[in-house]
């Protein structure tokens, strides 16, 4: 998604409450900074913030945190959603670097239309390649879940073999999320989708 | 798929000499049969034999065994191929039965475009089916493959989580085998779904 700058990004971010800057600090202390022990579920690729926002105000027993890397789409994400929430964060940052922001402390990685990268000389960039599924190894606390969503059917086949050859149980994939009963926000982005006809697939992935 | 009954079908299937009737006695001693040790690759519901009967062709140094439950379905496919082949044999019979039929001596398992049974309350019968996938345990050799064609999403993705919550990897998945660089033998049946506009689904799951 190509977006023009919004004015005035640097002061929106500064004074946002709850874009956590200094994270580096927080690395193994996420609980203290949520001041619970509730499960931490992390969105990579929060985009506008529609599901990390919805979600966060549906399950308040659960911390949610989400990474994006451009500021031009945080800055519309906090200006969508200007009010903290006691259990959502976010934070700017890129997927590579992950392991510098958390210790073993993190339940459920949320993947939601991420980039599809759908030429194979680009396939390690995929958040489901291997070098991302190792990333995340080091993140998790107990069992792993990885769960995702996408229109892309390239990024789905790529995302179902890579999580299988590294060890996850498919435990559920949906070729049509819209007409299924599994539980979905639907974001604006997805919203545009199902109006131009596009089904949404829904994978979800655990590890021991 | 409904057929009328072939006049004669008796008859045909009594004179044909690839058709193995008395097989509970070859358990175990397929390669017998075959006079080789070559693999042994097992089609669970042939239809009209095209795949089998153009893979046997193809592929000389591999073992073929076609399996169909109706008369009426076994005897189209030899009337459509009467010849007999070194490397290719036919059986009638139930895939619940398939333990009477083989002892670990399969290689590789078909499934092409098996019955979906897609509903929730007839999921047992579906071929990827745990039920199934226990009897299929003691039918392989060494490693286990299962190899699907599907234009059933409801089956593909029953398949893919029941094959990796039974401890198959998914090697592979298609979502449009006609335009991907897998190997193909595209049957009569394929065929019509093709001009339907339907795609053709791939799935392959390896166990060791």
């Amino acid at each position: 998604m190509r977006l023009r700058n919004v004015k005035d990004t640097d002061k929106i971010l500064d004074s946002c409450s709850y874009l956590i800057k200094d994270y580096t600090n927080l690395k193994g202390k996420w609980n203290e900074e949520f001041q619970n022990n509730n499960p931490i579920y992390l969105e990579i690729g929060m985009g506008m913030g529609d599901f990390l926002y919805k979600m966060a105000l549906k399950y308040p027993e659960i911390n949610f945190i989400g990474m994006e890397k451009q500021s031009k789409v945080i800055v519309r994400a906090i200006k969508k959603y200007p009010q903290k929430l006691a259990n959502l964060r976010i934070i700017r940052g890129d997927a590579l670097n992950l392991k510098q922001v958390f210790a073993k402390e993190i339940a459920t990685i949320y993947l939601n239309f991420s980039d599809p990268w759908p030429k194979i000389r680009h396939q390690n960039r995929r958040l489901t390649s291997a070098i991302f599924l190792n990333i995340y190894e080091d993140l998790f606390k107990n069992n792993k879940r990885i769960i995702m969503k996408t229109d892309n059917l390239t990024l789905l086949a790529s995302s179902i073999v890579s999580l299988s050859k590294f060890g996850y149980i498919i435990n559920e994939v949906n070729f049509d999320l819209e007409n299924s009963d599994i539980y979905n926000i639907c974001t604006e982005y997805e919203m545009k989708f199902r109006n131009m006809g596009i089904k949404i697939n829904y994978l979800e992935g655990i590890k021991k």
